[in-house]
């Protein structure tokens, strides 16, 4: 009887309500097809390339930090111990690193107090929502589709996520003026607006030029922060300034990851918050103030790793990456050439060009649902992601994403075979 | 004007509340005067002993991890890589390992899948209240004072945490039926009670053992969670069972921290939470999914560190910190007698007696406040914490709060000096 009581307190309607929220119960069931079919092709994971992977690096990294803060910080050996082992400032120990990073790969011009080092751009998103969602009249807008990881954040903070248009060229900027204004009509407050500008997850999309600078136009006009994810914007043949590179009224909050780019298993990222508050101090101070509620502070052994790998490439991710950006192009091209090979013929399926990232968009004239997910993968032995996952459900049922990061050539030829195979079989 | 216009939108009162309330502000405040003096004594950081650091180990922990990927589990060069690299799951890659050594120290018995790892015991709070926290009704109880990273944690899942009384035998289970029954004529949901039985931080103070079984008797009749926080139950002379280890309804979710006994820098925590719920599952589970939303997972990379430490240590964190136990106790006995001493024979000035931790308070009958804590660091030279930083800034103003670990038997003694000369002067 007693446990029975404790066991009805914790039933799931009495939880949080982000538990129950339809988006996470998706991801929950996508997940689960996924590890269901392991021997499936699969172009439905976004993570990195592993063949460069090397256990022995991690040891190099280590090293090079502790020999950084030794000979470039003259910091003695008690004092280098102590950065790595003991507790540490909240924003991190690696900013000013990270700082020349940007400066190297990004011409952004960022200083290191403005820098908050996180666990992953995913703590970044949260802290920066938790700081600006402060009650019920506060809202953030964010093109539809959207990462999976923005709608978490929003839900830990019970933030609203309101739909901006998207089309092949990014977020909307005239859109968004109207939902600015629509928002204002419905007495909400916006907070923010959250933008991928380069190569997109889950779309592959991105922003040309001139959008960006009508973006930022419109963000300046409307005092509204951007909230400027960049996780996937070194690896595309042509490079577009991001938009924090072209910030001169500090509108924009840049969220920097280094899973792509760093190693995954650092679980390490940043925030770039250098807005200025009235009463004095960043808006990283802010930031700092939440983390220290959240994580205390990441963990430096995890920051090492990460500055070691920018020490020993000169500060540029770009040169650290120059193979895995090689295959990357290569294993985009490719996809784009094998569907063009077994779909080109048909008016009826259509997919978009990025030129860079890890995703493609493809559109077909049937439900794409995880029933045909599925399918694929029990009878096709393919894996995509639905694209319905990236709109909470709600929309995007005729799209499916592909991924390209993780796969041999071989395998790519042989994925968009097996996926030819059953858009054509469900074609009229 | 229109940058004026965003920096209005980020004005601290459209901040969320937490960045305001008076706790944090508080807290802060502290840090910053203990900032300001890095020549005092401090008799204020809670940070573990730093002379057995060595950057070396990490690199042991992390070759004795690797190897028993490759020995123990069977894995593949690819796969002891991918571990550590990759994307990993959200619930950890080590929780079997935890649960061997929570067998061996603590003697608690948990299912690896009930075991979430995560970015230190302040994440693990979170999360617990997270959950928890699904509307207005819901509140938390916790003994005033309390640990500064709950209430940290409250305020991030706009929490209020209601006091429950505690004395030298810590929370008083008596005062905690009172709460449950004042919260519900409130129409309040009691969500849980966050609890500290051995060494309590801030307080020092510990639960006898018919306490502990009388706390998990009125959880079990009122069927109410216990969050049960272990930082520094390593460091005593007697060790009393934890809450978790007498837990027979499953009423206890354990928040494990590795700060104090692994290496602050893994920033490791973790959480045992094995409450079935009632469509299935575990409470664990639950945790886990948010724990997606919020950090994706630990960094494998730290949480290998740990998981090496073990393994070099048979699992036994006792064992691995048999020397740290020992400067503990002894600081702490010679901080006692010191403080007998030296203010031995007033009246006036008390201070508990703690059998282990790292903790000591002394009452005065005067006001501790922060003033006096300048005072204290200008013109003595010597650091403590106000105690009520830990009442939230609403009581406990005739306390101070001493720390023993970071300090010599040398420094302890002048400290202890200092601080006796402080008191005394103002003694009438």
């Amino acid at each position: 009887m007693d446990s029975n009581r404790l066991s009805t307190q914790l039933s799931l309607e009495t939880l949080h309500g982000s538990l129950t929220d339809p988006a996470i119960s998706s991801m929950n069931l996508l997940n689960e097809i996924v590890e269901n079919y392991p021997n499936a092709i699969s172009m439905a994971a976004g993570r990195p390339y592993e063949e460069f992977f090397d256990v022995r690096l991690i040891h190099d990294y280590l090293d090079a930090y502790c020999d950084h803060l030794r000979r470039d910080r003259k910091v003695d050996e008690a004092g280098v111990t102590r950065t790595l082992f003991q507790y540490g400032t909240t924003k991190g120990v690696i900013a000013d690193l990270v700082a020349r990073n940007l400066a190297e790969d990004e011409n952004i011009d960022a200083a290191p107090e403005s820098v908050v080092i996180t666990v992953g751009a995913q703590e970044a998103m949260f802290l920066v929502l938790r700081t600006l969602r402060a009650g019920d009249r506060d809202v953030l807008l964010a093109p539809a589709p959207t990462y999976v990881g923005l709608t978490g954040a929003a839900l830990l903070t019970d933030t609203p996520v309101w739909p901006v248009r998207s089309t092949e060229n990014g977020i909307d900027p005239d859109d968004l003026v109207l939902q600015l204004k629509y928002a204002d009509e419905q007495g909400k407050r916006v907070r923010a607006c959250y933008v991928t500008p380069n190569f997109a997850n889950p779309t592959g999309t991105s922003m040309d030029l001139p959008a960006r600078h009508r973006l930022l136009e419109v963000a300046e006009e409307h005092g509204i922060l951007l909230l400027e994810d960049n996780a996937y914007g070194l690896f595309g043949a042509d490079r577009l300034p991001s938009l924090k590179a072209l910030d001169r009224s500090a509108n924009v909050v840049y969220l920097g990851s280094f899973a792509k780019t760093g190693m995954p298993g650092a679980r390490v990222g940043y925030a770039v918050a250098d807005q200025r508050l009235p009463g004095g101090g960043l808006l990283a101070d802010q930031l700092s103030k939440l983390k220290g509620m959240l994580t205390v502070n990441t963990s430096p052994i995890a920051q090492a790793v990460i500055a070691g790998k920018l020490l020993l490439n000169d500060f540029s991710l770009t040169k650290a990456n120059s193979r895995e950006i090689a295959i990357y192009q290569r294993n985009l091209r490719l996809t784009l050439g094998e569907l063009d090979r077994r779909l080109g013929g048909r008016t009826d399926v259509s997919w978009n060009t990025p030129t860079g990232g890890f995703f493609v968009t493809v559109t077909v004239p049937f439900v794409v649902d995880d029933e045909l997910l599925a399918h694929a993968a029990r009878d096709h032995g393919v894996l995509f992601t639905p694209m319905h996952h990236f709109y909470g459900g709600k929309d995007g049922f005729n799209q499916l994403r592909l991924s390209i990061s993780l796969l041999t050539p071989e395998l790519i030829e042989e994925g968009v075979a097996r996926l030819a195979a059953l858009i054509t079989a469900r074609l009229p």
